[in-house]
């Protein structure tokens, strides 16, 4: 097994992301010194590949969009009580993005904050969701609108997990995947476009290559910005246009990254319109999608998921205004002009945003 | 109007804490800089005094443990989010102990973290629970075992609110002013006994003063442990007790200040017994409650309350084992082994807690 640490410094912890195959054993490690620990497991990874920790109280969770509510949350923390946690003990998230999300935040509240160890068993929430100590529940208004920063203790990705992955999950996080590259720059795009083939072959090494070199990526922004106020914002690339995708389909109907993926080529298209960003790296974007699987433009969107009548102009229109990154009104967008080389706090005229939605 | 400034120094704000008649009417300042304001009210408090910021949207509540659910919860935010709301705007809390407690968790949670100003209208609420950024709901298992750190704005304490204040109410609040007054030392305690004839009648004058000594202790005790790891912890002198019997009569059925109140009756017999304290603090106390028109003993509360079914000592035992303050199956207790010299950490022998519990 290989494994890398990367130290990121919050406001008052640190803590390493490991990254390798079956890395997740780890998790006992981190049982030391604690009073208790207790897991939220996604019902179908411990389905696939067992219990994390045997004997540890377990809640086990149908993860996805519609775990993340306040409903969910009630859950989780009387899970919580009911495993006799204290200030001592360890809740761990075992799972994809949303019961990481959902955990981070029931451990951020629990006696007003207990450690939180992510075990991401997702491509995206490997290479997003694990890192950066954002937690959230959805509101019937929004999505993450109800949150938290509480960083984690630890973060354990194990590429072994990511094998029995079925294509959509894959796809999925290959969205965020590509927008990291993006933003991480022309190596890291080189080496995801050369890597693609084998990640799609779900081969080992090439998902723990390309995760080290998301982390990276990621922990270098978040470090620069733990509580979001400033440059973390590149992470939204894309997300501005997924987001009202996600509001408008209704929350879960299209898969995270999916959304990010045609978020990205959208924006890739506004860019060009707007900062003169190259074509060239607009069909580097759109290859690469296409390449993953993934939609490419709303249109390809529709089609696949039969959503013509919910992504109509008008419904993603409402969805950019209730963004939450944005203001009132004034959705903000952020676009890459280059890359590596992102821009923040745009905001779009409205000829070329009934264009791009069209 | 005379008011007094404390300012509070966190891990990343300063706020400042105002006393004096009328200073609620300072809520209008807060606009300034914010695109959108919203409040949070007690219904009660905006039926006798008004509401506190005419145009501002408002929700109006029914104050009480009640309101302090997930359910609860969930509508504060959906109403921030109703409301517009952004992380550049404000949203108020304006009545007692538990709308403070709501709003400052739902601010806490909207886009993870808003601002949170708060305008304390019990005298509880103002002594205590205004100041230090605790915020919480309750869950089934237990009282306020989710919350958050999120120091406030600022704080308005407005000595005018507290004139329509009930007896129940004004003695609740008075629990509170004790404990702070023995935590506080000699010249506190001998303030609050001279003024506490003074404090039955209403007068303005000596509730301000009264506030504002308190306010100076609990400042001086947070400033020095922002996160509640150590000193902080002061401030549960009695309340292990008060937990407990506010878990076994049911979360609501005893005010919190009177469930208080015979918490630091229990603490200082405990006191005498296991650390020697001297039996004039204890007389102190009680003389002090009876004359606040606080039962001082388990068995005026029980008749006060017509409790006797519910505050068995085998209830308030399984009590000591919720409270969330101490580890699992050994509840923790603070002492007091004289004015201002308050012990923490402390574990009481099964015999004793029987014999204090009957």
């Amino acid at each position: 097994m290989s494994s890398v640490s990367i130290s990121l410094t919050g406001e008052s912890r640190r803590y390493d992301v490991l990254v390798g195959a079956g890395i997740s054993a780890d998790a006992r490690g981190h049982q030391h010194g604690r009073d208790r620990v207790a897991v939220l497991a996604d019902r179908r990874v411990t389905a696939l590949h067992g219990p994390l920790l045997d004997g540890a109280p377990t809640l086990e969770v149908e993860a996805g969009e519609s775990l993340k509510t306040m409903d969910g949350l009630g859950r989780a923390l009387e899970f919580c009580a009911a495993s006799g946690l204290s200030r001592r003990s360890l809740l761990i998230a075992y799972g994809g993005g949303t019961v990481g999300d959902l955990g981070g935040l029931a451990a951020s509240l629990f006696k007003r904050g207990i450690d939180v160890l992510q075990v991401p068993t997702t491509l995206l929430a490997q290479v997003d969701a694990s890192v950066g100590g954002k937690t959230a529940i959805n509101l019937p208004s929004g999505k993450n609108l109800a949150g938290t920063f509480h960083q984690p203790a630890g973060v354990l990705c194990d590429t072994n997990l990511l094998v029995t992955l079925d294509d959509a999950e894959l796809s999925s996080g290959l969205g965020e995947v590509i927008k990291t590259a993006i933003i991480g720059g022309d190596e890291t795009l080189t080496l995801v476009e050369r890597l693609t083939p084998q990640l799609l072959d779900r081969d080992p090494a090439a998902l723990a290559e390309i995760v080290e070199a998301c982390v990276r990526v990621k922990a270098r922004v978040v470090l620069s910005d733990h509580e979001e106020r400033g440059p973390r914002r590149v992470l939204n690339l894309g997300h501005t246009f997924a987001h009202a995708i996600e509001h408008a389909a209704g929350f879960g109907a299209v898969p995270h990254g999916v959304a990010v993926g045609v978020g990205l080529a959208l924006a890739a298209h506004a860019s060009e319109r707007t900062l003169g960003a190259p074509g060239s790296l607009t069909e580097r974007t759109v290859r690469l999608l296409d390449r993953a699987g993934l939609p490419c433009s709303l249109e390809a969107l529709r089609e696949a998921y039969g959503l013509a009548g919910q992504l109509t102009p008008a419904a993603l229109r409402d969805g950019l205004n209730h963004d939450k990154k944005g203001q009132v009104g004034a959705p903000e967008f952020v676009l890459a002009r280059g890359e590596g080389d992102v821009i923040m706090g745009l905001h779009l005229g409205e000829d070329l945003l009934s264009e791009l939605l069209a």
